[in-house]
């Protein structure tokens, strides 16, 4: 079984939680490892939920925040185990998680056993299937199951945010559009109907489509409507009666769920419209008293998250929340994925100077 | 393994053959049926070729004709087995493989066994993958292996025509049309190019496209260029690098294979075009002396055939070709495939009549 020594560095343990492969679905391990690491910690109450580990002070502070991160990865690529590599100067740890997001997990990890007496109560938590489903995901179940765990004044998810502050997120919707026609064999096109041919206006209206810019709560918002994904078709010599594009629109969190499946209805009105999946975005939160402080502690300029991410579902629970973590999202998920070295100790210093104003 | 009756009816054989599946790739079954039902008929000497079977009379006839059907069939779409139904007084078998095309087959197997001394010598085909790749097809194949049994004065080939007879064939065009672009999350899509949006115009060109109608020879050919399938998209959450658009020509006889190759590009100008398979199409061919004798005997009058048809292998080989069969070639491929039994009837006749003049 592995174990996790978090006396190393925040680097250290970075690599430490990369080199035990927690893909979705397989996180029993590393949740065992690090269930057993903050075994001996006597200022922290530790629960396990499944593969979610809690680990919660009891100060009896003013105020509590949640800071949290999930221990999963999507699927390994011939980036497994981590390696440190340097280009063009700057030192990386490069492998699958560094980015998304076992960097900021790593620095979580540390400052949980390091702070014994942290300025504000603080609810750690570190949770499973972030990657896959919706109805899979650990920080969805654990607001079904124990919701008061998820209470707090602000929360923090460590998602990577190259150690900038980025608030909210925008929404994400998925939708189906489809045509209908009438099968009939290509010979004697004119006895059926095209429904591919139909399709075109749904592709054109989507290439020439200006998504929007939106000002939130001070930050800026940028929209998307893309399809990714078109299929019709039955042989080669037959008229197909059915064509579908898979549409994904990142929406704005001014937009309420309800306000943007209206708005692909009116795009995409006189083709039938399916909502596959919808999730709400999240306002910036960035005007709570706590989220002020922490801003001003770490000294940067907040930034809007054009991602959906589980800040959204503190945002439903009525708790601002922000994104802050190691690493480049650009990054995550792809092949290449690295995490420069320094913006894990930037973290970790950001984190910690809050945690211990 | 299923066996053939062929003493019965010719709309007894149609049902037998049809309720044999045999979607393209899947003829084995049947091949074996038709090879085990000839096997006695000591008039024919039959030798079998992967699942083409042919069937020859060799008494030294002046003339020899070759009549040929394939014994595939498109996918079935809730439409097997067969059932006979009657509309509006009219007796029909429906179910795939009814029109296109089991029941010329079911004419000239009963045909082949009974007519022991036709007045012509006759080469009967029975062949494979007509519905797919021409790489793939079976009398495409004969011709490479053994192109001395094709060869002929005339030939007849028991397409659905309504049992009327019909001239020629149009040229069939099989084409790829691509976009491409660059991935990239959906998230943040202005850092990718959405391929699938680029295809729009391809579409746009395919609805607003006005087929010809052109005369060859007396007869009027119809053209059609259609979408036939379009596939794009990686994840719910990548934006596509790659779309596709198979595109399917129908070319009248006058147009070279050549010059619709050309038109396909020209219409789809700043795209790239890969020809994936390209058919010529035959020209009327009822100039020929037996072809004369034939629509005498059958006493139809000719129209031209829309469909690409294998009469374009016989025209290639210098063999004049006709299609004559039952079935509404309208139904060809269509979920409501149903052969009129009187057709079915009326080709038998027709064939017979002429064979034993």
């Amino acid at each position: 079984m592995p174990s996790l020594d978090l006396t190393q560095s925040s680097i250290d343990i970075t690599r430490q939680l990369c080199d035990i492969e927690s893909v979705s679905g397989n996180e029993k391990q590393i949740a065992d490892a690090i269930e057993a690491a903050l075994e001996g910690a006597a200022h922290l109450t530790v629960s396990r939920h499944e593969d979610a580990i809690v680990a919660r002070t009891n100060l009896g502070r003013d105020k509590r925040v949640v800071i949290a991160g999930h221990i999963d990865t999507v699927p390994i690529n011939n980036n497994f185990p981590t390696r440190f590599e340097t280009i063009d100067g700057v030192e990386y740890l490069w492998g699958r998680g560094t980015v998304d997001m076992k960097a900021g997990c790593a620095v979580q990890l540390k400052l949980a056993l390091e702070l014994a007496e942290p300025a504000v109560d603080v609810t750690w938590i570190w949770y499973d299937h972030e990657e896959v489903s919706e109805t899979l995901n650990g920080l969805n179940r654990l607001s079904r199951t124990n919701p008061e765990l998820l209470a707090g004044d602000f929360a923090i998810l460590g998602e990577p945010t190259s150690s900038d502050i980025e608030g909210g997120c925008n929404g994400n919707c998925r939708i189906e559009v489809r045509a209908f026609g009438l099968r009939a064999h290509s010979a004697r096109a004119w006895v059926g109907h095209n429904a591919i041919h139909d399709i075109a206006p749904v592709l054109t209206t989507l290439a020439n489509y200006v998504p929007r810019e939106v000002e939130v709560d001070g930050l800026v918002y940028r929209e998307g409507l893309n399809a990714v994904g078109v299929s019709g078709g039955i042989a080669g010599n037959v008229i197909p009666d059915l064509c579908e594009v898979q549409v994904n629109f990142r929406f704005a969190p001014s937009r309420s769920a309800l306000e943007a499946e209206q708005h692909v209805r009116d795009v995409f009105e006189g083709f039938e419209v399916e909502i596959v999946d919808l999730a709400p975005g999240a306002r910036p939160g960035l005007d709570a008293p706590l989220a002020r402080e922490f801003v001003a502690a770490v000294g940067a300029v907040p930034r809007p998250k054009y991602g959906w991410t589980d800040v959204s579902r503190f945002s439903a629970l009525g708790v601002p929340a922000v994104n802050y973590g190691p690493g480049d999202p650009h990054l995550a998920h792809h092949d290449d994925e690295r995490v420069p070295v320094a913006q894990i100790e930037a973290v970790a210093r950001g984190l910690r100077a809050w945690l211990t104003a």
